[in-house]
């Protein structure tokens, strides 16, 4: 087990310690699946929870946005943030009110935002930003003008204080409860890709990637 | 249009102001759709991003967990908090990069929590957390006793100071770019129901409620 984020008192799974998990690859796939994640920042004391498009590349996540946005313009004074990702599998159904539950994957990773201003690497996180979203876009889509690059806040958070916290399986009912007449079990959840629909101005047949999208995809 | 929540500098939509809502019906709407929000936290001058379940009571969201855990434990102590729902409803592909986006429809809500003590507003609370997540399911499962409310931590958030941010429809491209060989469109989004998974003990046949889950849902 590769586990090289740190374990530290602010990313320690406090309640139900047994479905934390500070396993690189663990947080990884929860990160590389999710298409929205919510970042987390203070302005004035208060917090501000905001959903974002982002990549993972490597042991890095990137933002991006417009720099007149509260949120980017925020990042980029690289202040303390949190970035999480949820992945909602199913709800569990107990026999108890108490017992019910939900069956997820979710990643919170902690740490201070870097403004990305070198342009390959710029370049190179919005890039792997549109990969992430749709897998084989970003070789068909017109990459950024340098008027559109500038207007664009790209930020980076190293993915150094993280953990993931997971359950999964049926409901858990105190003993006794077994017995009573209450139906008991899983409804999974799962995010459903509809048909692509063109454009109007669109003459372009449907590429593989996007006909095939979320195929691969949980 | 009923607006009865406050426009504030705090909950103005800064970036694309056009998509921005401060409508009431736009902002429940989004909150009764969405199972999991992200309450967002401040401890130490760190943000805290926490996917939990909730419910809508009027003017009021409640959430719950446990005393123990770090979110419920500070959301306890009547501190400043974010709680934002997001229905993700498509990939927006255009023919730039720049031009990609998401259709989504998400709700911000700012506020203070207030502890429930009240046995009734608490049971009330739960009640309403169970129903929203599965409707018809508390007339079934079996209520809290009075050890499982004692380890039930339950907060009260007033709906005072929101405001939601709505996209939808095609791809909005510069107009040269209308001319490029790409395909252009939507990608749309949703949360998918599977079939209903008993536990192993559970010989109750699925009730109504669960079998038609989510047909209502959009």
């Amino acid at each position: 087990m590769t586990s090289y984020y740190n374990k530290t008192p602010r990313t320690t799974v406090r309640r139900r310690a047994g479905r934390g998990s500070y396993d690189r690859d663990t947080i990884d796939a929860i990160l590389d699946e999710g298409l929205v994640g919510h970042a987390g920042i203070v302005g004035d004391g208060q917090p501000y929870v905001i959903p974002v498009l982002y990549a993972r590349d490597g042991q890095r996540l990137y933002l991006h946005g417009s720099p007149l946005s509260r949120l980017l313009g925020t990042l980029a004074e690289e202040v303390r943030m949190c970035f999480t990702v949820t992945l909602l599998d199913g709800l569990v159904l107990a026999r108890s009110a108490f017992h019910h539950s939900m069956n997820y994957r979710s990643a919170v990773v902690l740490g201070t935002c870097r403004a990305v201003r070198d342009r390959d690497e710029k370049l190179a996180a919005l890039r792997a930003i549109v990969e992430h979203v749709v897998p084989g876009r970003s070789a068909e889509a017109r990459g950024p003008s340098d008027q559109e690059l500038e207007a664009t806040e790209v930020v980076a958070l190293a993915i150094e204080e993280a953990s993931a916290k997971l359950r999964s399986g049926p409901p858990v009912d105190a003993g006794a409860d077994y017995t009573l007449p209450v139906w008991a079990g899983e409804l999974p959840l799962r995010l459903a890709v509809g048909a692509p629909v063109a454009d109007e101005r669109c003459t372009v047949p449907v590429p593989g990637y996007v006909h095939s999208y979320g195929r691969g995809r949980a």
